[in-house]
């Protein structure tokens, strides 16, 4: 008799510049029972991608095709241009087969995930500060100004959403948030709600 | 900016023989920030006990003046003989000071802390199963059959609440039980709900 050995469904949000990414590496080599989900995207790969990997690269009618046959977990239209979703299969296997499954989606695919898995975590990774969170996106130098700003502005309407999340995690020192996340996966297998079968049976007394 | 610093309540129970008190004191040693609230007692110190460490021993006019202070964070009578209370001005200043407190007490009392601190962390110590915890009580060798029978009845009935409970952590290898228990210490202090000011100043903007 043992606590719960199910995989956790962990989704994993937060802005543009806040570091998600090499938290959920770094994570994923500590701990190699953490599955990261490949979402799909209509969209082309850009130089470097590789399907299957960074996405599953699929045409516009197989996308819908998946979406009649309710494949995703969640999906969304972005611009009204591409589609992204998360294929369903991948994250009830590896969950069946007791391994945790990493979700990085945005604010509003996390809350259709929550609706249809109410036992899934939800972490809201924060930057220490809004200015800091500036600083970084600038500092990529990746973007135009004009880029920079937009990032920040869709960060920031993001933040409105962080309360509806279970944990927030703020990402100053890499090692430190990836500690936390690892906190927050081993504390909730310990929650009651996901032991009931122990608690069971320790009172109902099958053994007495 | 930062998570919360204020400290948390861990109220820490289970029946007799599952390793309370292992469990709490390595906690105490891998972290310096943790208190135990000591109880106040009408009973007479055991050979060894010392007052103020494992109780502090009271009579039973200040109990009772304690009680009509409301000093008490909760307070039993036991057996209709002694006194046993948790006092409260200990826990609170621990708290403010950023220490997490924990309380080791039994299943009635940390129903009625939950009720007055709806943000205590309630994590029930399980043994590995029913029979496994009737052999460590025979094992300790301290009581008599009739002694033993009567606290696994108590245990048994005591498992019947752990469903209330925030959390449940079977202690079979106590290091890794110890581990489990600063997990949850850990992933509580980046709850959503105690993180709100947080929270609040990411999606206010006040330096947007």
């Amino acid at each position: 008799m043992r606590e719960s050995n199910k995989g956790l469904l962990v989704v994993i949000s937060g802005p543009s510049g806040v570091g998600k990414g090499s938290i959920i590496n770094v994570l994923r080599e500590r701990r190699s029972n953490i599955k990261l989900s490949v979402s799909a995207t209509t969209r082309s790969p850009r130089p470097g991608e590789v399907d299957g990997v960074h996405y599953f690269f699929i045409d516009e009618p197989t996308f819908q095709s998946m979406i009649d046959r309710d494949e995703f977990l969640e999906y969304m239209h972005v611009f009204n241009t591409h589609f992204y979703g998360t294929p369903r299969s991948f994250v009830v296997e590896e969950m069946e087969a007791g391994n945790d499954v990493v979700l990085d989606i945005d604010v509003q695919g996390a809350m259709k995930v929550k609706d249809s898995f109410p036992d899934a975590v939800l972490i809201f990774i924060a930057p220490p500060s809004l200015s800091e969170l500036k600083e970084r996106l600038i500092g990529r130098g990746t973007e135009t100004a004009e880029q920079v700003e937009r990032r920040f502005n869709t960060a920031f309407e993001e933040m409105k959403l962080a309360g509806k999340y279970d944990y927030v995690v703020v990402n100053d020192i890499l090692d430190i948030a990836v500690n936390k996340v690892e906190n927050i996966i081993g504390a909730e297998k310990s929650r009651i709600s996901r032991n009931c079968a122990l608690i069971s049976e320790l009172s109902g007394g099958s053994e007495k």
